[in-house]
């Protein structure tokens, strides 16, 4: 018997394709050990088909890839400044449609040291946390506007929505999460003494779902000490769980301080799976060394760890997560092409 | 001759009071070497006088308070939580109401590493940015509002409101700053990708006044990408200038790496002495250690340096500054009360 998984494969722009091959390789070795069967359907998608056609991401596009199980994303974007490319284009109209289109409500991002990778902080001590960051509200709603746009007159608006509804949903899987975790801790990052409707907002909810879960101990920490603690004693961190806005910067922080970009992986994810999750590199799509081979596949491996596990392969994912791990232990300041990262990696699971 | 400066002091709660008591202490031991005399006015401001009155900063005490040349500030707010204060009062209230009513367009936050100050990075290597924080717009200004509160249908809304006239200024002050300074850099830090409408006003704003300054070089970054350098390459900045929220975090992450918030200072200004500029350190007021003499006063004191520099003492200014350093390299890690500190620093003043 065996259970086929329908992935929509987005390599994407700049650095995208390269690390996505890899992750293809490491998905491919790993699977024959399970009882899935992956069949993997490419989308070109990113800069050159907008440049190309116009389209970002059609209607039929985004339905036909709803019509799978599961996305596999490299990354997407161009340079910025490029004049072709009015900016965020690609990101909004792609990435972020994606996400709110197919109700990517829990963005996960894990975050550990692995064995003998050096982090910038000279103490980091032993981390392992994970940031649950909302995925389909916040400022990211797009509902903002601008008038008298172009006039010494202009106002520009960003607007931030939070509904009870959805924040309820992500700290409940938050909950959900730390309840499961050794250290059982749930830290609410936001500004509630500026932002006083959203924090209250999330402040009550998080209050409120805590009743339930008296295992879980709980604090609080605005945004800009949550940055402090980051790099002062991140060790304290188990389980996160903040806004979309929030969410994006601490985990771009999360991932310089537990040895790069290059090592972090993230799953957006639909738990009802009402629609197929989508599992990506934090990375950008790094158009200035796009194409040289020299772009680290190690997060869009780790993504792909993320996905078998989102489906029940926690042993599968286990041994792609030591497998990296051994060979970042192993990797010291060698510095390999994308490729020979890929077959190494491969070449353990072999 | 003599020029009297009236200073409005505002110990504030918490270590407020005791930070303060040693700034004055370096202010007065500095300022005869000047032809400066210094007219303090204490206010009795914060969480007691809220308690007792149920006012925060009534419109005699905002007045009052006008009159004055300029604000020295310790640190305003309750215990997190405390169910006396409702969320954010006292900072909304008293410390954002002076910001946004003074017009303090220009929050200004220097960071350097002072010798013989240990950073969490294993690396930093030489740290000296100024990073010139929006004070009187974006997700500050309290435009917000929630519906059906306290329902499942709630939805909390926050407004993030940016116009030309707001984000010129501020960008000409940072342009002015960067080409004072030797580096003559700029980064514009902000979400252009996601925030559109603030985002390409603050872009379009930047690329127009850097026409006038040939000598200043520009780049940009995401407020993610940004935290990343933040702990990986924080001596590539120069002058930072960014909007009032990207601002507050990336200044506790500033102060973070540059040797912890007990040493960051900031200055409010109006550059246009409208009203009275206001000096402040960047921590807040630490209910957990207030009255044990456990907090440092170098960011009050380095932010008397500030104020003297505001009014054109750049050699008072450097002698505190100096003074500080000095004490710096000499304390290693001796734990020292907080007077003990402050002496120390007036001593090397005397
Ligand atoms: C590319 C961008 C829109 C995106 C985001 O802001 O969410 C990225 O930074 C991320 O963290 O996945
Ligand atoms: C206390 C708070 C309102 C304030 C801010 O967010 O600006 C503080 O964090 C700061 O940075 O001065």
């Amino acid at each position: 018997m065996s259970r086929t998984l329908k992935l929509a494969v987005i390599p994407g722009d700049g650095i995208g394709p390269e690390v996505i091959a890899e992750a293809v390789k490491v998905l491919d070795i790993v699977v024959p050990s399970t009882d899935l069967v992956i069949e993997k359907t490419p989308f070109h998608l990113g800069v050159e088909r907008f440049l190309e056609t116009g389209d970002v991401l059609s209607e039929d596009d985004l339905a036909a890839i709803s019509r799978h199980d599961a996305i596999l994303l490299g990354a997407v974007g161009g340079k910025p400044g490029d004049p072709r490319i009015p900016a965020g284009i690609i990101e909004r109209g792609l990435l972020l449609k994606l996400r709110f289109s197919l109700d990517h409500y829990v963005n996960l991002r894990p975050t550990t040291i692995f064995p003998g990778v050096v982090s910038p902080l000279a103490h980091p001590g032993t981390v392992d946390f994970v940031v649950v960051r909302e995925g389909t509200e916040g400022p990211y709603v797009g509902n903002g506007g601008a008038l008298r746009q172009g006039t010494p007159h202009e106002i520009a608006n960003e607007l931030s929505v939070n509904t009870a509804f959805g924040v309820e949903r992500v700290v409940r899987y938050a909950f959900e999460l730390a309840a499961k975790r050794e250290r059982k801790k749930l830290t609410l990052v936001h500004k509630t003494n500026v932002l006083v409707n959203a924090g209250s907002l999330w402040s009550r909810i998080v209050d409120a779902v805590a009743n339930e879960y008296p295992q879980v101990s709980v604090d609080y920490l605005h945004i800009d000490a949550a940055t402090i603690f980051f790099v002062t004693d991140p060790a304290r961190f188990d389980v996160i769980v903040t806004d979309n806005l929030f969410g994006d910067i601490l985990t771009d922080l999360a991932a310089a301080i537990s040895g790069g970009i290059g090592l972090a992986a993230s799953g957006n994810i639909n738990p009802t799976n009402a629609f197929p999750s989508m599992f990506e590199p934090v990375h950008g799509s790094a158009p200035d060394i796009a194409g040289q081979q020299k772009a680290d596949p190690t997060a869009a491996i780790l993504s792909v760890a993320l996905l078998l596990e989102h489906f029940g392969y926690a042993e599968a994912a286990a041994r792609v997560n030591d497998a990296v791990a051994a060979d970042l232990s192993e990797r010291g300041t060698t510095v390999r092409r994308t490729s020979d990262i890929g077959d190494a990696i491969v070449a353990r699971l072999a």
